[in-house]
């Protein structure tokens, strides 16, 4: 099931022959391991002519031990005894551009890029900072902003060896927001994703007492939670600190079983497409811990039939797990006061939900519908200090894809920047940096697990 | 340049091969001639209870003379003497969705679809009608509204022959700017766009007076006039009936005069980059023609290379003629006021803008950039009735990727659902529908001319 040609690459005579023909070199990625430091060396930062974020960033680095350093002038050969200056290698690469109100400032991208690309170390981090171009002053400025989504996301494709680029946008007001979604992206617990544009809104924030176990005295229900994303994200909650409540329809007893006691948390198995699960799972919440403060909706099912042929009973199926026991178990935890403040929902949606697939027009029907959800729910429920967000999976090896016919499965985990398949847990990483106190400004989002997977709409 | 293995392929021997050893078969696409009906058979069209549009979709097609039909009930076999009813087929089929409030209303989509796809004649068009997300009466509302778009862009990816499916939503109020889009989106004009997402906004809308000659009386500058889609647009826009202003970089002399000869139109030599042809364009425009209602922004230049030895020259040359060109000289023209009512600006942007590309930092920050104008002209201009929106053309057979080396040629020509890259006319065609004075309730919007490309991001 796993990443088998990667793992193959990786290997001594793999690289080898790998190298001897010509084939993809799937970088190896650093991923997260609960002591980690946030960077594993010194993180460069500069700033375009009114940048105002910079002194927020030097704060964040700071308190998680990054030493920070701000790009230096050439040293003259003669300095250094006539030998070259030896550049400092670099963990990431930060640029405050929410200065930028025009085109020409757009320049010190350039600059500041291509002088220090060259000292990313592999796996390294470059992260743009910018304003939401709707929040910018005046046509230029909008235009400029923009732009840097064009150019982060080709930056990004630039990188190799496993680094990963990323625009956050800040919404005026939001810079207190940054530390959370700072550290996902600088991190290893963000290793599969690259290409990203997040938008930060002002927002009550509470910064987590242990950044290393965030999650510590929240309650979370996942559904799906047996195998592949659920199971992934289950662990990923409960190793940052969360009870666990694992969710999931009946035949996957043992496993679900399996999977909560591995958590430690209480298993719930039940037909979420039946109208009764809202109550049943409300009263399991209610009874055994009074709230839940994170839900991840990630129970879903595949039924691929070209719509000629697609009945309306896989129609119906697909749509009402997919979709509508979404919305009204949602709605029922919500209507009976079970998430409280700072609550936190998520949704796994798909690439088929944003581009579409043959034999998908079910799925993809629903998978968007869950897009739709988060983004009608995000300003409904901000009164409430209660985020909701999707993330989208791009190619991840689970049991679903391991189906998949040997070409396009290839195909498919090559079809990315860091030409590799992601794992379950990357998926669940996102989803717990979403799930965090520190993500209260990140809401209505749809945040992309893919590798900068080259499909989209 | 041409498409040879499409031509190849549509050949008597060449299909045999084709089929013989399963190679794609790219359909063929009937593009449109002037005097072509709207559909060449009749539209069947249903609605989802609540629907709104389907009296003003009954108009517009009674108007241009396509026959409508609404589904039938079978015909029992008797009545047929016996033998089996056969079924009617349509060029056409059209469903207004914008009743459904709630993801079971969307079991409508599924019943009429697949029992009628089967009647789509090859070249068909599939258009659904809906609501934005974000105007849609409560959550469940939104996310089905949403799911909508999952939907449109899976059955897009499955119809096949050439047919093609769009997303049409209609913000309340909006009914009456239908006219424009919908005809656009029927007719063989928009042989090359496939799974669309677009809005229609309220607005004041003019009808032309003859639909095949919808800009006569207008003034139209195209900058890159010279080859390519700039000049493809400038015959386009004459063929409408634009008058045509075609201007282009110092160097294309001679093509420009047989570009501008050929409309009928001036030519306007001038480097764009220099920040003196503002005033010169204006002075050109004030005294020839007093005015200029449509604005196509289409010169550009791309110098690829990555970012690591990206000279600041090229980055800068670039991001003048691609992006700060256009502020420059869209802002010259109106703040003199050549710009009237129902004034048009098009961009012309990339999939690169939109998803990056290695080698292209600077290009598609400078094509995101033009994304970034017309979403903050849009609001902007929207008092002085004019529109601004951006097209995205996919892989087009122009003279510059006839350059690309064959296998990403063919690579790229094949990754849409097409199964063929487009050509010159076919961005050109979208341009002048922007143009026209039927799509006044069109701004703001991104729209790809890619026949579904699966690139995105």
């Amino acid at each position: 099931m796993g990443d088998r040609y990667a793992s193959f690459a990786h290997s001594g005579p793999g690289r080898a022959l790998v190298r001897r023909f010509g084939l993809p070199e799937p970088p190896r990625l650093h991923r997260y391991t609960p002591g980690d430091p946030l960077l594993s060396g010194p993180a460069l930062i500069s700033t375009a002519t009114g940048g105002r974020v910079t002194s927020m960033i030097s704060q964040v680095l700071s308190a998680a031990g990054v030493e920070r350093v701000a790009p230096a002038a050439p040293v003259p050969a003669q300095a250094n005894g006539g030998r070259p200056d030896r550049p400092r290698l670099h963990a990431a690469l930060i640029f405050d551009a929410t200065g930028v109100t025009d085109v020409e400032s757009l320049r010190g991208l350039h600059d500041f890029f291509r002088t220090h690309l060259s000292s990313l170390y592999p796996n390294g981090r470059v992260l743009v900072l910018g304003l939401p171009p709707a929040a910018a002053d005046g046509i230029g400025a909008a235009a400029a902003q923009e732009a840097l989504t064009g150019f982060t996301r080709s930056l990004a494709k630039e990188l190799g060896r496993g680094s990963t680029a990323h625009l956050v946008q800040v919404t005026p007001g939001a810079e207190e927001n940054l530390a959370g979604t700072l550290r996902f992206l600088l991190s290893s617990r963000s290793a599969y994703l690259s290409g990203q544009v997040l938008h930060l809104q002002p927002a009550q924030v509470t910064t987590p007492a242990d950044w290393h176990r965030p999650l510590a005295g929240k309650v979370a229900l996942v559904t799906g939670a047996a195998g592949g994303i659920g199971a992934a994200t289950a662990e990923v909650l409960a190793r940052d600190g969360a009870e666990l409540v694992c969710a999931d329809q009946p035949g996957h007893g043992d496993s679900l079983a399996a999977v909560a006691n591995r958590v430690g948390g209480t298993a719930l198995q039940l037909d979420l497409a039946d109208p009764a699960a809202a109550q049943r799972i409300n009263e399991h919440l209610a009874g055994q811990y009074g709230q839940v403060d994170i839900v991840v909706h990630n129970a879903g099912i595949t039924r691929d039939r070209q719509l000629a042929t697609l009945s309306g009973t896989d129609w119906q199926a697909v749509l009402e797990l997919d979709l509508a026991a979404v919305v009204r178990i949602t709605e029922g935890l919500l209507d009976d006061g079970l998430v409280p403040e700072q609550g936190r929902i998520v949704m796994v949606s798909s690439l088929a939900g944003l581009a579409g697939k043959a034999g998908q027009t079910h799925y993809a029907a629903a998978k968007a519908g869950l897009i739709g959800l988060a983004r009608a729910w995000a300003p409904a429920l901000q009164p409430r200090e209660v985020t909701a967000n999707a993330v989208v999976p791009g190619f991840i090896d689970t049991p679903l894809t391991a189906q998949l016919p040997k070409v396009p499965r290839e195909f498919g985990r090559r079809m990315n920047s860091l030409s590799q398949a992601g794992r379950p847990g990357d998926v669940a990483e996102a989803i717990a940096w979403l799930a965090s106190p520190g993500s209260a400004g990140v809401t209505g989002q749809v945040v992309r697990v893919c590798g900068q997977s080259i499909i989209g709409a």
